[in-house]
């Protein structure tokens, strides 16, 4: 049985009926016990033993507005702060990778959503439609312009990341990016006007030169880099010739079981490096050969 | 068997590899067969005969920039124009909902993912990272800021729409501006940090204050007002006892397969009257009862 997928299982209650309600909302800024995240920028700091999370008691005194993140059992409100404006924030740097394995799942999922949320911010102070600038509403959950009043909320761009499916074997791919010698599921945006399975079809027909039928779903994670849904499917695919888009793809593979079990085992003769274990292209790996 | 889920099945060949390249995208503009669709504001025009959708010759006076929707199999490409700056948009609109059945389930498709694209062009003429005027890039897929260089792309909101099952029923809720008597499948966005199973265990508990647990997925659809990604799925809950939040649900109310049988027939005895065709929900509800 897989692991389950990284960046889920956050242990808050969003508590969504407190971003509406402005007295809600006071009460909860106003709780003694009030938690709020340290965050370094987008990157999150360790907790004072050198694992975890940092929190500290919400302090009034931060003029920076609080973001609510959700509740515990224990009806405790927990906060993070809308980054300030001369912040300079890399929303692509991957530097947090190397501390992940400091965080337990739940605060990892947790730390994952809330990097999104204050990314988000960072790189949305003023209004698309006219260019003025916006104020954070609904508990950190939108920005609203002062000028013509649009609303926007937060992002979630939907990746679909599948494997495709050929006689036995599934085909994995690189990027030029990628670490030595890793191939891991392809994957692509999916667009306005198309349907998941659609973008399956499609991006497996743009990346490898390769037509599918029957995708089906398998699993989902959310991945904060800056603020995907990865939707992880698979697909039957019609043939196994490949014609690759060098644009995206560096080199491709259809591998078998026994090559996809070697690869996770993390085997020296294995064909190719299997993706880490944050990754859900991992899970569809463990997935299939399962 | 259920229908093809609306606004699926769009029958031309998004074409990825010309947006990048500029000679090849120079040259399908200049294409003597090139179409353009015609449209009033975001709403689709009828074609002479008063059905389908109204193409026109690419004319290389008008100023606006051309997008590129793709490539037919002939190798004739179709593209929209940028709209004017001027001309104000509606997202909301949903006047021509009233003219969809004029369309083939092929150029529904087609239609919608031109309108979400034209309506994400029009209220983002503005850098939300630094409120700068951006300009179309990408053949019309992204906007670059002429300031900050930030690239922004086409929004797809994802989207949860689900049927909780308890005990041979399924939930169904209606919101207030729903027509007199229809119910439907309860729906969210997902946001940041969570997975899509957990956005509707959230979304369920939050709207009817149920519990769910096995969450699987049934089926997608792009919805164009103004550009979600509909992600059906079905859930166990744990009880039936519901509590609405009645900001959002009017009414919710659990029903058997006769029911659902009865009004996806459009039974005068029904306790309910279903979604109409083009809505997934109307699928869930097919799917199950089937
Ligand atoms: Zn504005
Ligand atoms: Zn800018």
């Amino acid at each position: 049985m897989p692991a389950p997928l990284g960046f889920t299982g956050a242990w808050l209650d969003r508590a969504d009926q407190l971003r509406t309600d402005p007295e809600a909302f006071a009460t909860a800024t106003a709780d003694p016990r009030a938690r709020c995240l340290t965050l370094d920028g987008i990157d999150f700091v360790p907790g004072d033993d050198g694992t975890g999370l940092r929190w500290e008691l919400l302090d009034p005194a931060d003029a920076r507005a609080p973001m609510l993140l959700g509740r515990d059992e224990r009806g405790i409100p927990y906060f993070v702060r809308e980054p300030h404006p001369a912040q300079r924030i890399d929303a692509r740097s991957r530097t947090v990778m190397r501390l992940l394995p400091l965080l337990s799942a739940q605060d990892l999922a947790l730390y994952g959503g809330a990097r999104s949320l204050v990314d988000w911010h960072a790189r949305h102070r003023f209004c698309a439609t006219c260019g003025s600038p916006t104020e954070l509403f609904r508990a950190g959950w939108g920005r609203r312009c002062g000028q013509c009043r649009a609303e926007h909320f937060p992002r979630v761009d939907p990746v679909v990341i599948m494997l495709a499916e050929y006689d036995g074997r599934v085909l994995v791919g690189r990027q030029r990016q990628f670490a030595p010698g890793m191939f891991s599921a392809l994957a692509g945006f999916v667009e306005p006007g198309e349907s998941l399975e659609e973008a399956v079809a499609r991006e497996l027909f743009e990346e490898a030169g390769i037509r599918v039928s029957d995708v089906t779903y398998v699993a989902s994670q959310p991945w904060p880099f800056p603020s995907s849904l990865m939707i992880g499917c698979r697909a039957r695919a019609e043939g196994s010739a490949l014609t690759l888009d060098e644009t995206e793809i560096e080199a491709a593979i259809w591998v078998d079981r026994d090559e996809v079990r070697a690869a996770l085992a993390g085997d020296m003769d294995a064909p190719f490096l299997a993706p880490p274990p944050l990754a859900i292209a991992r899970h569809l790996l463990e997935d299939w050969a399962a």
